[in-house]
């Protein structure tokens, strides 16, 4: 690929090719203006990766074609292989890059007020974008995909990494234990399943009480590692010390306690 | 496959091929018997599966040749090919199939007694098969290897579903409701990923300190769902009936205590 050409010599348009050299130099006023944008390498690219991952985000990779980004980008077949000589396969790894970069972002958040807001938030972007990216998201954590790779399967752990390191930071623990890490990475595969059967049984129950159920999940586990490790029992109490009765953790205390009160035997 | 002809016939072993005729016919009393057992098809091919998965369970798939796989059986490489004429790939396929097949009967389990005592004897069968299958258990969960395909993830699928419905009948319900049916994939999950964390961290926590983490864990998510899904709190509540103070659950119960008493401005 050589950025430096001027990438309109091999973009074809609504109108016949000569046209572009006329459009915007004001002799031919009378001609329609065709659908062609002049981008700089990095839109180009940038513009070819969002139509591919709005493409993948609706099918299986494996029916997606070079043809179909060129369509949805309205660009050529030719202007695509410029940008991603590799073909699909390179492609679908740069998209895949591009949402990785947005899912990391989505667990970085100030470390102020509850934790449980914060989770709070984080979950709302992410689920966000499982709603949005639907079979996409399915085919990359289903696995057996023909474009799945050691390299694309490395770019999945590093969001999953990335995101167990932000929530750790959110805890205030410099050195995590094992037992903590643990618990933080298995609530993230926890997320992820729950993510991917949610979209399977057509998105119920719905992104709030899903969020919640999460929050809910994550105070759950931490409390039930905390009975067995020093460590997460002391990040345990500091967080529950920051939050609120009207907050997620007070609704869960109490709506937990109507369960829990029949099992004063185990005492 | 001809599995009428008389196997022997491919077959090298450490004496020289005529040997195998004369072996127990009396005739030749001096020579010593050659490392050569006369197996039925179905003996043969298990041995086959069994040096294979011992193989797959040191060695990531990629770096296991069928020649490896003949060595460890004891057999000459055509002797497997005639078994799995797809070489490679049907031989791990047929291997997989045999791990999920052992892996299914993990969670197979009375319905008597108090619920975490089913559940920390499967977990200890579940964890045993971890152990034993290292490096395949890893290479097969963390995707993207060479032999993953879609029947491949299918097998896995199986394993997990079929876990998931030992569970659900276990807690007695039998529409499980879609909260219900998620907090147990979850829980599922979440195994998964300590799994693979423990094998990552040179098998640290020991093995039951990590099967009781998992039951904790499961109680944990199971009374989490509870607080705000009526059915799931009808089988909580039923379980917990079942459970003794001296057991997984009392312990956990009064480790919990000190460290959600500290939260008691969230009530």
């Amino acid at each position: 690929m050589d950025p430096v050409h001027p990438e309109h010599l091999y973009e074809p348009t609504s109108g016949p090719v000569t046209l572009l050299f006329m459009n915007g130099s004001g002799t031919a006023p009378a001609v329609p203006r065709p659908a062609y944008r002049r981008l700089s390498v990095e839109q180009r690219r940038s513009q070819l990766l969002t139509a591919a991952l709005d493409l993948f985000a609706q099918r299986a990779p494996e029916d997606v074609s070079l043809d179909d980004v060129a369509l949805a980008a309205g660009v050529s077949r030719p202007l695509v292989y410029r940008y991603f000589p590799g073909g699909k396969q390179q492609l679908y790894e740069a998209a895949l890059r591009s949402a990785a970069d947005i899912l990391e972002r989505c667990f970085a958040e100030p470390d102020t007020g509850p934790l449980t807001q914060r989770l709070s938030r984080a979950l709302d972007r992410y689920l966000a974008f499982v709603d949005e990216h639907d079979a996409g998201f399915s085919a990359l954590l289903q696995g057996g995909s023909v474009v799945e790779t050691t390299r694309t399967t490395a770019i999945v752990d590093e969001v999953r990494r990335a995101a167990a390191d932000q929530i750790l930071r959110h805890l205030g623990e410099p050195e995590p234990g094992l037992r903590l890490r643990m618990t933080v990475r298995m609530w993230i595969t926890a997320v992820e399943a729950a993510s991917l059967i949610w979209l399977d049984e057509d998105k119920q129950p719905g992104l709030d009480e899903l969020r919640n159920w999460l929050v809910d999940h994550f105070i759950a586990l931490l409390t039930a590692t905390a009975a067995g490790d020093p460590q997460t029992a002391r990040v345990t109490r500091a967080a529950l010390k920051l939050e609120t009765s009207d907050g997620p953790a007070g609704d869960l205390a109490r709506r937990t306690l109507p369960v829990v009160s029949d099992a004063a035997h185990l005492l």
